[in-house]
């Protein structure tokens, strides 16, 4: 098994598993538009392979179809995701800061932090600490300067970033969200604000992919 | 002369003279799309009204016509604005502080602080004080606190009047420039960011509108 | 308690008391996002504090969730609108005139009648006059001339600002509903006009903002 | 000649003679994107075709190519429009009433009116009565009432055909065109407000195709 | 009654019942965005106007809450319009011919023929004969030729209207449904065919509205 | 029946029997936009007709309705593809290889399966090898070089087509899928890159088209 | 030199000399983005390379600095294409048919057509024949049925794919082109029609990619 | 000086001095929309402050003006790139390795390359090995595997970071160009093909922001 590349799943999914070995990091398996039945397969060929494994936008049907194969599993059903095994690896890098504007973009800064997690950094998380009232991020400077990097979601104006950019040194890493609506809805405005920061070390990841910001953040922290 | 509500110019514009007395503000000639003759020939048809009268986007050449057959103007190049006659009246109301992000937004604010000013308001701009710096825009907030209506003026990202708006109790008046490149560009990501502000009380003009910006700000500001 | 500027609500809420003080306006929950559970926690905590809130885009569940923990509120579930205490304090400044286009912009105009009324202003609504049977409009001039400040919701064509900017010397704040279909839809096409209203003096807010638009009337007729 | 339906122009047309049969209507050659060469070849070979031929978006030097092979022509440079021969057929049908909104729409209200007019219909032309001076628009009522057809060319915030549609009982035309800037620039915000008229009876063509429109009148008008 | 213009419904509805005497057609509800409440109202408060009445997108529960007050009227579900009283007034004028692409397209040409009906004129019907199989379309030549007026009702490539548009003398109005998917999808691509359509004398009404596409073909077709 | 081109179904369709003969491929109901009755009707009315029929975007509740009406069909709910009858047509012509990038993208990509094989070629299907683990698709090498022609479904990055248009010499057919979220959602992103791919070679189909795609494959296989 | 698989030029340039074994054609250089030296220094790099390459978008600066290094080639500035050598390979395979829908449409007709040509095919070209005047394509129904594919490049409605591939057997390259203004200007209302194409069978490259369209042409008629 | 943090220049400019200090990294100017004059201000004003400063988007005009002021710079005009003093720090870190899709993305690639210098890292470039010819990316593979942080510009597919991101454990750094025509212009394309990559760990920053992303790479290299 050790030299097994590609794991073939039904005539439907080929898991790579060489990801750890080329990467160094586990692979992870996009719930939302594959069905129970075959989200519950790919979880049953996971069993004897010994690899932290992500399955990310798993709503409550996938993650108990995945329970009943796997019975050590971690789980956040409102960043809808799930983790295998349940405890995550050792921490190690520097630390990583999820930041998120407002209440409502709390599932996607879960998932952003889950996810830097179970990839083996220490992760902390504020909420609700927009521009518009500013001394609520002001007063978390030091944390704000402990960071090794920081990842912020934010939805409506998503000018968060703009302002954190410019008061610290290490990356940040930007996670629009769909929070919003009218003009700009469904997270267009907030990506295009981050992507016109005026603060430069901003790098930018898709509406609501809280996985993929904290992918990068955790490469990044890696060290 | 006194009850003519409108004047006809040649076959190409109808003068709303009634203006005024409908509004209390005096009627703006936008020249952008209009020919150095006709703005010449309306110029000419406003020599023996005594109406204050303004000449939005015109380029040295429309306002080398009208110097020629009226000789009392204002001219700035940079804010591409005339205004005849070139006193402005003696201002009332409270004060509009005009705010830009960047060096690069200042032809809107200056369109907007003339404005404002030739409809009877006392008139301040501060420059380049975009947020990703934010202890420039700190520095200024006795100014912010005094100031009856703020004019914002931003490109790129937009992100001042989420900021200023969440600082002071006057109503802000945005205007998004078309600063900026690439995705948003042409003031798309400033606009959609200002109409997403998450502090409430902004009100957005639109993109590279410096003159609705002014005008606003002094009805806002009249009292 | 005096000097709390910030309280957070379990880990998802930074409430902003200070803005009352820094603004003049009071905090207002944006519930279209968030759970029953965090607007309730959010109501709980709000008992001692002796400040007007706002609830907007309350659905009928959030709303009994706020009223089994507060018991003197006012609900408008058309507006979507939830103010705590139910007593709006008494009116200040000038008067706020709403005007919408039609029967269906009504959600949207109530939203920003009750915001301007629980920011301490007299208002008054008129219901649809759009400019397709312009008599209608015409009317109400005694009405427009009157008032300090207009507020129009106008979804289709959204040109119901640019006849009534024409006609009164006050601001018009203008919002764009989603009302309507096909291209433009979701109301890019009033906001749109209403952004290139041939009227000066028209400030728009984001589609549907019935808060923005009442919270911005409120500070322009503040005096 | 009389059965030809069809005449190849070197290796680059096919000149659909078969038209004024078919339909009733000349052929009209859209110069925009043929080069002069092109254009004057055309003309040349419609030298002895004994009928009406129009030439649309034709700048300077294709208007002088084509009076170098055929010197009966009308050309408008404001409207880029030339037709041949000179002489407008006689006018049948009812009249055509062409307005536009403001002095810069007038190119495309003038390509309009010379359209219609070589197509055999009586034309008149208003000019610069846009809404934000409702007066200007109300002073000509008569001449409304008395239309058969109206084409209304208008650029910016584009609401005059929603006003004028409200207002009339025969069809509209209304034409958007390319005037203004920022959010909808380039004649995407009036084509919006047209095709989302709140008075029924519009019909909409493309932006600046002031040739479309006066057909489309023409076509009206014929009885 | 004779002398009343406008018509308060509630708090909510100014009926324009003016618009027969100014334009000669008859106020239509548009219902889609109203509750039932409200269209109830509105058909109450026209029992005693002696006026045909058009509701439009009209759904069960609306036509249900009609018939409920109005006890004459016709009602199609397809295109979800209802008409009181349910005698068509005598047709006059030329014909209008309704063709339409698919038969997806039906609901929208239903639509369109219903309302010219119920203007006064005479209307027929062809579906499904979209340009992929010409052959179909060519075979009605007669009645293409014998139309005073055609509406084409179109979803995703739209081409038909180009098609016919250059067999045609009389006008044509194109109406582009939403039918079709992927890019475009929403009506999106049909509109642009047609603002684009090659041949002229085309006009455009906005996307699925049937409704102002046999308005307009009303008004064209009165003589 | 033989010079039977076209088949009326109630007064809803024309049936193009005539297809056969001048394109030689089969009539393809498109079910998504009709009511069950319409499928059920054309579905009757082809019981005599000898000729394979395909029916697209057929929900369970559409086969259901053909099933009941002819006996003898095939159908996957998966594709939501079904054929009559359900024997497909011997095949020839070059065979057609089906790749997926996801297992997200398996409807379409077996709609293209479904479809060529029933236009009478002969069709395998790989899926899952999309490029972020590139070892996966060079491991297929083999069957790339065999293809007569390859078809590729993707969504999100829609980067498969550039690179196996880099490796194969026979011709791509790439149908971009709605799989995805956020920025270019609904298959806008893998659209663009397809149509922007840097390998030539590469034809491409609306988003989700399957059935065209599978169309135009079976077309250039066909020999 | 047979196994050199890649050509560095300069810093700038890894010419891809594999491609010819790999996918059985030849590199093409475009030219467009790339200063006249570095087109220069790749043509020189091409001397002595056995191969025949095309230069694609080589405006008469470009072609001037190949035509000093290489001085055997054809140049074709209306299409800004050059072939080098100029000899076009003996044609094998099926032919292929360009149309284009109009005169305009030619540059991106003929960028086709010298493609497939140099690409080994026999192409033959036919201009204006759009869907308005139908009995011009008509007249070629033998040409049409003669194909082994057909290429069509169309702007404005993009209609011609929609009519032809109704048509014919074999399958249609779609190209749409920039020629057109207004709403879906650039080439994307062309482009939106084509893919939406009701006739199956279409393949669409990108907005003015002659180049594209003659080289998936030429590899469907390879045989 | 050494507690100055802003230095105000003129009335158009407020320079953050405070930056190094509280971010590590030096100011940079955006020369594009500034005049020249300004741009020479600004540059006066930095002679006696010790400190690397970058001019980004610096034109041959800019940057003579800037040389006539501080005698010690580096520029590179295809970059738009000016640096001063013109030696860069020691450097430190890990490396930058920066990629580009084609050659026309070098001047993009070049600006992230001399960014990430001049703030103190190792950096090299490998140009032109776009996915069209795989093999010319797979012969890097030790160089990539070397890397610190990859940064990637490309337009046109924008395919690049998909298949890099899936062969490396570091962060990748995305910078879609303009490079490109037809749909999906001015680097939308790329940009969204960036942002779905399936393969994680890519930040993008805005289209041709070559600074943006050598800073960005340039804090995540700094360890």
């Amino acid at each position: 098994m050790t030299d097994e590349r590609t794991r073939k799943v039904g005539d439907f999914a080929h898991l790579d598993l060489d990801r750890v070995r080329r990467r160094g990091y586990p692979e992870a398996i996009y719930c939302e538009s594959k069905t129970v039945e075959q989200v519950a397969a790919i979880a049953a060929s996971l069993r004897e392979v010994n690899q932290t494994t992500l399955f990310t936008r798993a709503n409550p049907e996938h993650a108990a179809a995945v329970m009943e194969v796997l019975d050590d599993v971690f789980y956040d059903p409102v960043a809808r995701f799930l983790a295998y095994p349940a405890a995550a690896p050792e921490a190690t890098g520097v630390s990583v800061l999820v930041l998120c504007a407002g209440t409502s973009d709390l599932p996607v800064a879960r998932e952003a932090m889950h996810t830097a997690r179970y990839l083996g950094r220490s992760v902390s998380l504020i909420a609700d600490v927009g521009v518009a009232g500013i001394h609520r991020l002001l007063s978390y400077e030091a944390e704000l300067q402990a960071a090794g990097v920081v990842v912020i979601a934010a939805g409506m104006d998503g000018a968060l970033p703009s302002v954190v950019g410019g008061l610290v040194s290490c990356p940040v890493v930007a996670v629009p969200t769909s929070v919003g609506y009218g003009a700009g809805a469904g997270g267009i405005a907030p990506l295009l604000t981050m992507l016109n920061s005026c603060a430069p070390g901003v790098g930018v990841v898709n509406i609501d992919n809280g996985y993929g910001a904290g992918h990068l953040a955790a490469q990044i922290a890696a060290r």
